[in-house]
């Protein structure tokens, strides 16, 4: 077998290093001069990260190694209020780093008002809007709810829930089930339709698979995401392979355990929704990621979610806090008739997917997604290597065919991002900034840099005490805490 | 967007020009020497091909063109002796070109075996070889009667088969339903369990397939094979993403048609076996080849197919001939406990899945099947660039992501076979070469030289008598012909 670059090529590769893999990737011999600009932080930050270097990467490996050992498995259905821990009456979940009302971009606000109608708190758009501003409910990141949500993210006590059970460390975490595309919740639409159709899922989807997932008593969530990145999916903007084995795997046992009529409908909407699986892989995400949480050191993220308004970061090693900076707007293809005016800023818990290592991580499995906002397959493969210069490990399931199955680039350290200034790369739906629209297009960026210097700085200050020197320090940017 | 290869590479490829379409692909400046020794053929019947050279591209145009604007469609299933054109009760179809008993391989013979004892025509193995020997059977390729089958192929009367339609030109084809992997007819075996799985393919997978299909009237193939192949499938050796789709479609209705126990079983099945939608892939391709056959002067191969002993083609402008040689045996993965000695050489009518333009010729869509057979990524892109230079087309439908969406390799041209010296890239079954054992693993093969020697000289033979000058020549192989 004759290989393509047997021939003896030499080159000096200015710029990036994961251009220089490629070509080590392909025997050709490279040299690597580096050029990226790293990201400013407080010289008193950058000289306790580089004294307590070492420590920080024990801490790191150890972290690395609980999100690589998690076993995200589907075990159950339930209603938001019976299943996810501290849930109230009065209380709506949302996406992203905690918001209050009045700062709340029109998708949000969208899918609050539609949520309070489907609860029946509200009778109209407009009660709702008063109700939801009065201060009667109460708003958290599902973040903190150990919830996940696509867009708005909204969760409320009536709605039934996904509940994914990391298998090896016992954590579990929640979502709801997708509701398709165009006009729905999760993009801040709010019509009769919305409702009707998280009325459907209530009733009929809902006992559905709940019943299906019973008697098979667990879905490995892992073995499907392994398989559908074989597939051309990277999980988070495409999902039609892991829908698809999904669907193989529930079905039998809902026809099975429902009646006909439900049963035929029930496959009927799975099938009609290549996204069924997102919020799966979200949970998955979030269960593998929970287990790496509070290791004293850790510069590993372990949370990456958009209100539509801030773009939030968590670290394993600074507990609950999130390091926030404005969220950009993403570049997309919008539908026809709608532009990037119309786009709201980034917006979804749905970046857990590349805090997991998958999506923009795992582009390189789906050079679909960056076909269609006018990148080559080759770009694809480049934004996954790219990834790796600020990844601590590569992930033993999860594997890029067109890497030669190289293990996605998982774990995301803060200290790298600093010092390369490379920042995470998302792809991600977008949703039209007014309330009651919906989606407009989807979309692919990179994340601000502004949240990743505050969270670098904040482990250095977490770094010092842990370790006896004391001293803080910052670049400028303030920090937002709830824990 | 940075590019790999912005750095000013210069290449001088000295080798198969496919390799310099991959610097093109990557802007690296690449001048081409070619090499590759052509195959050996007369030269009379090389002058005559470079005289009628223009007649035979406007011809192969015109064959290209049918086999790109064909609409395979899954229209229903029925029994093979009310179905297919011209089968009797005594009739088996098989694999490949035709073939007489005492020429037969083992798990042709093996397969015949089952079949007679699945007939009730035998009760037991010795008896169905007498029977099989005595005359009183009639064998036929499945080619010649519009059918393809996998491995052995058979087809007995009782056997239900799934009826494809070439929407755009009205003909039809045909296929059994895929038993799965391991200890099946295809492969062989004929054991109880091999025959009582083909009763309950007859009694309860055929009436629920065909009522499915016919609530939905047709199910699109080709939407289904270009999905496939942006899931990973090239859709011969892989089709875990068509299986799934088809799947997908197939379900809601049959829920809705069939009873529930019925239906739960059925749902097992196909979800159990990732290889359920090969048979309809071929049965696709051999629809949509088989309406650019008989196009006079056109040297676009039409078949290429194996019956375990030879390997036979035939091309659009030389009528129902086939063209043979000795059939190779492949390089594989075995299963534990077997290795290369058991391999029967290579059988089956899966080929019709390359010169479709699928398969191998697909199989930079598929690295996996080029990873369990020792190679990397990059040969799987290397083997389907390679194949551009023996084809007339890139097919308009079937895309390949990993070169930026490229069409697949599309129409074998029997000309630059021999000019280039480039034999087709084939990925198979490896069937034991005993009777009665069944899959012994799976792998690639190229072609062999003979068979497009003999059709290219006997093409130049048609060109003459077609254009008024006469002659006969031979590089030697003899020619087998059954119309």
């Amino acid at each position: 077998m004759t290989h393509l670059f047997d021939q003896e090529l030499k080159v000096i590769n200015i710029g990036l290093r994961s251009f220089k893999d490629t070509l080590d990737a392909r025997n050709v011999k490279a040299v690597q001069v580096d050029w990226m600009p790293p990201l400013s932080v407080s010289p008193q930050a950058a000289s306790i990260i580089a004294e307590k270097r070492e420590q920080i990467e024990d801490a790191n490996r150890a972290a690395v190694e609980r999100i690589l050992s998690g076993k995200p498995m589907l075990v159950g259905l339930g209603k938001a209020l019976d299943t996810i821990p501290r849930m109230k009456e009065n209380l709506l979940l949302h996406a992203g780093p905690p918001i209050e009302w009045k700062r709340m971009c029109g998708p949000m606000r969208g899918a609050i008002i539609g949520a309070l109608i489907y609860e029946g708190l509200a009778g109209n758009p407009e009660d709702a809007e008063r109700l939801a501003a009065s201060g009667e409910i109460e708003f958290a990141p599902c973040h903190e709810h150990n919830a996940v949500g696509p867009m708005a993210g909204i969760i409320s006590a009536s709605m039934p829930v996904f509940i994914v059970k990391n298998d090896e460390f016992g954590n579990a975490s929640y979502a709801t089930m997708n509701e398709g595309l165009g006009k729905v919740l999760r993009y801040g639409a709010f019509n009769d339709e919305v409702i009707a159709r998280l009325k459907w899922m209530e009733r009929v989807l809902y006992p559905a698979l709940r019943k299906a997932v019973e008697r098979v008593e667990r879905i490995d969530l892992k073995a499907i995401i392994a398989q559908a990145l074989h597939m051309g999916d990277e999980v988070h903007n495409r999902n039609r392979a892991a829908t698809s084995l999904l669907y193989r795997a529930l079905a039998p046992q809902v026809v099975r355990t429902s009646e006909r009529d439900a049963a035929a409908s029930v496959l009927d909407f799975i099938g009609g929704n290549d996204h069924f699986f997102l919020n799966l892989s979200m949970a998955a995400a979030k269960a593998s990621l929970d287990a790496a949480r509070g290791i004293a050191n850790s510069s590993i993220v372990v949370a990456m979610a958009r209100n539509g308004t801030d773009f939030g970061v968590q670290l394993s090693g600074t507990g609950g806090q999130w390091f926030t900076g404005p969220a950009p707007v993403p570049d997309a293809l919008f539908f026809p008739g709608f532009t990037k005016d119309d786009a709201n800023p980034d917006i979804g818990d749905s970046a857990i997917a590349e805090t997991y290592g998958l999506g923009g991580f795992a582009i390189a499995a789906s050079p679909a997604i960056v076909q269609f906002v006018g990148g080559q397959a080759r770009d694809a493969l480049n934004y996954t290597l790219q990834m790796y210069e600020i990844t601590a490990a590569e992930n033993r399931a999860y594997q890029i065919p067109s890497l030669d199955f190289r293990g996605t680039p998982t774990g995301i350290d803060v200290i790298t991002v600093v010092e390369t200034g490379i920042l995470p790369f998302i792809d991600t739906g977008v949703a039209h900034k007014k309330p009651g629209i919906g989606q407009v297009g989807a979309g692919v960026l990179s994340a601000p840099a502004e949240p990743f210097v505050k969270a670098y700085e904040r482990l250095a200050e977490k770094v010092v005490k842990q370790n006896g020197r004391c001293g803080q320090f910052s670049s400028g940017f303030e920090t937002q805490s709830t824990a």
